[in-house]
């Protein structure tokens, strides 16, 4: 997972959010970003070290569709994927190889940034291998960003089915490459990465043994996981860190409303929350607002702190403050004095993640009434694929994941099916409502700690950590330990 | 598995190799069919009582590319599915479904010659469900065989990943629409249908409960098994029956080079064989009196008994015979006094099982010097791969299957993974040779007789059957029992 000290990430936020205003379509679909790659590091982190750890840069010709035969179908593109075998013992005594599963985003984030997996490289002397998903970073067909994204026609090939496979024929190549066949392999992902990774194990067990699969949602889709689970995670984190700052934001839909509602009221409102443009509509600015606070709930890990800062510089306004003067002393807070840009959040063309959420990854997300600090905002599948086909010319498959890869009833479907996955989750992270928090068996187990958020245990470990995250990682070492101890090189039939 | 009398297949196999004489290319990769289609039927086999029995016909409306989301992807074809609710003991105790997973041929096939699987309906109060593979029977894309089968464009939806799919689809769509969300789902096959058969449990656990997959090849790829396995299992099969015929079939082909090098000689030969058509090649006579060996060893069952037939024909001529004339006294008494037609063996443009073999199904088979009952015919894939693009525009992907679904160190791999599948063979079977011949765990079993042919458990059982096909068959059941005892159903998460 790629890094950032939490005010730069802030600020990258921003600017992607300026980027995002060329979308020309979508208005409420695009804000809650699966978002693995902004996760946050501790602001002693040394970014140095991290750079000087050894890696190597590959790209392997990869077919565009495994699972067609037509002429186009046989197509290749290079594909991205990376090694690091500074830990490594070698093939003699069959150490591990690390598979991480890159998600929605460049692979050279995760690299260079660097996490939980070079713990787990060097405890146990294994081989890092990072695969880029396609479409992302420069793993792109059709020879570049703009012609693979071009329409749905070149996007087609873009599904997590299809990158499984691809991650199948990459391990299976490093592993004839380095006459690594009899190593075995453990997936580690976080947030899709870790879908992908756990759907890794499940689908491809004869190439991975064993996969730690971090703030995986697998759960959240229809049918499985109830629409609000998401806001209503969020609305804990506030709720828990302070009632009065939770009041105060649900209070504050309603204000913004009422001022809405008045002549000048948009006015008012730019200037009320400091919009570097004035305001179009009173639902953009709430639609920014609520993203904010799932996107600080999501990653309010124990050094970022961003819900007790806000919810302080709320709290401190004291009672008779403006409920407006008092979310926005919250964001002052946080971001400063600057001026805010209020973007446009709907799907965008060419952005890989609304993609996914177009086709496959439908993610049911809403609020309904009085059960979340937000405003109620149900799911809206009617609109939804309304809006994919307006930007991408393309219907979601809404039921699809859970019949490729199941989820209903998944404690009883894998107890004696399956084996060898950790989902990790922080009940913190509101994708903890979509992931698997019981135990299925000895050996496919949730691994959760009451105060974690999302993908937190892939993080780089720090001595400052506290202990129930190193309690956390050290569950999953003992677990992967156990898995390797048992491990049985395959004979030939 | 479609059943006839053996006298009606060999005429009907007469006719299939005068319609294959179409072809316009293609002289060596088209002989060794799955052929889960032409398994034998006692001769007292009650043809009427089983066209009695009860079923209703459905067409489904199937997505065309379940991994792709170009706008073609989205086309839908009608799928046809079979429903027999003769014995079904409905939902209230969630009594099995038994899904037959169609292979290459009309599921009506299937449907009206019933077999093993209407005892498990009865035994278990099943529902029977089949499912017709897509590109076979009516199951055609693009509105109708010509246009399905056109060229590789439109053929290259056709893949056994998209198979499994198709079943996943149509088993929730059945379940749904029953209200048989909770009844757990056996999956049923033979031959190619048992691969999918297993497949479909290792891919679709969420979907699938168990699977009987009989006769199942899964390890017949490249990697995996040796390639002459199927001729050694011929070869075998003769042999066991009489040396003296095996020595007889091992001369031949000396023979036939021999009297083809004379002048005159493929006209020496015409006449020997009884041909209806002058020779053009004696490879075309050698190539098809190998298909025929295998096909007779193949399903050779205890009732057809075609290898004792041949070979005391063959014996009996006596030892001064002629060595081709001792053949034709086998082939005499198998089929008559009739011509025999010299068929063109080669791929076929339209027929769907060489298209599969073109693409994803590449079974290296190949004989070896001196190791079968066959003159040396070293498996060539470089031959292979011209041969089906000449014919079909493809080129073969001969390591995808071991890729996807696995098979290189199958127990080792499956043992702490899978549960509920029986692998069934039956020793005579050459393509029990690619079978998984291994228990793998206390619930995925390899049943198998020393006696058995192709596919021969999955055919009706009658009283005269003999004890050992009687003792797999019931413990095959007593397994299934011993899954549906245990079976829970799945609780919402």
């Amino acid at each position: 997972m790629a890094q950032f000290h939490y005010v730069f990430l802030f600020k990258l936020s921003l600017i992607i959010m300026i980027l995002l205003r060329t979308s020309v379509n979508g208005k409420r679909f695009g804000t809650t970003k699966l978002g693995s790659k902004f996760t946050f590091v501790p602001t002693n982190f040394d970014v140095e070290n991290a750079k000087n750890k050894e890696y190597e840069v590959y790209n392997y010709t990869q077919t565009l569709d495994h699972f067609n035969f037509k002429s186009e179908s046989y197509t290749t593109f290079q594909q991205r994927y990376v090694l690091n075998r500074k830990y490594w013992g070698g093939t003699a005594k069959s150490f591990p190889i690390f598979v991480y599963t890159g998600a929605e985003s460049s692979i050279m984030g995760d690299v260079e940034y660097s996490g939980f997996e070079m713990t787990l490289a060097s405890q146990f002397k294994g081989l890092l291998v990072y695969i880029e998903h396609r479409y992302y970073g420069t793993s792109m067909p059709f020879g570049s960003y703009e012609e693979a994204y071009k329409n749905a026609n070149t996007l087609g090939f873009f599904t997590s089915e299809q990158a499984l496979a691809d991650y199948a024929q990459i391990t299976l190549h490093v592993k004839s490459n380095l006459s690594a066949e009899d190593c075995p392999v453990i997936a580690i992902g976080g947030s899709y990465g870790g879908m992908l990774a756990s759907w890794f194990r499940l689908k491809y067990p004869h190439i991975v043994y064993g996969a730690l699969a971090s703030s995986a949602p697998i759960l959240y889709f229809l049918g499985l996981t109830p629409e609000n689970g998401y806001a209503v995670v969020v609305s804990k984190d506030f709720n828990s860190t302070s009632t009065s700052c939770y009041n105060t934001i649900r209070e504050s839909w309603f204000e913004i409303d009422r001022v809405a509602a008045q002549s000048n009221g948009l006015s008012t409102l730019s200037q009320t929350f400091n919009t570097c443009l004035p305001l179009n509509t009173s639902q953009d600015l709430k639609d920014n607002l609520e993203s904010w606070y799932k996107f600080v709930a999501q990653y309010d890990n124990p050094r970022a702190n961003y819900l007790p800062t806000f919810c302080n510089a709320t709290n401190r306004a004291g009672a008779n403050t403006y409920v407006l003067d008092k979310i926005m002393a919250g964001f002052s807070a946080l971001l400063g004095k600057e001026c805010i840009y209020i973007s446009d959040l709907g799907l965008q063309k060419y952005h890989g993640w609304h993609w996914q959420k177009c086709t496959e990854m439908v993610m049911p997300m809403g609020n309904g009434e009085n059960d979340t600090v937000f405003q109620a905002d149900p799911f809206d599948l009617a609109e939804y694929t309304k809006e994919c086909k307006q930007v991408f010319g393309v219907t979601p498959r809404p039921y699809w994941i859970p019949i490729q890869f199941g989820g209903y009833g998944i404690k009883t479907v894998l107890e004696n099916f399956a084996s060898n996955i950790i989902f990790s989750n922080g009940l913190r992270d509101p994708y903890s409502s979509g992931g698997v928090m019981q135990n299925i068996s000895d050996s496919v187990v949730a691994i959760y700690t009451e105060e974690g958020h999302h993908c937190l245990d892939l993080q780089t470990p720090n001595d400052t950590d506290p202990d129930w995250l190193k309690a956390q990682r050290n569950a999953e070492i003992n677990m992967i330990e156990g898995w390797l101890s048992e491990y049985k090189i395959p004979n030939a039939n």
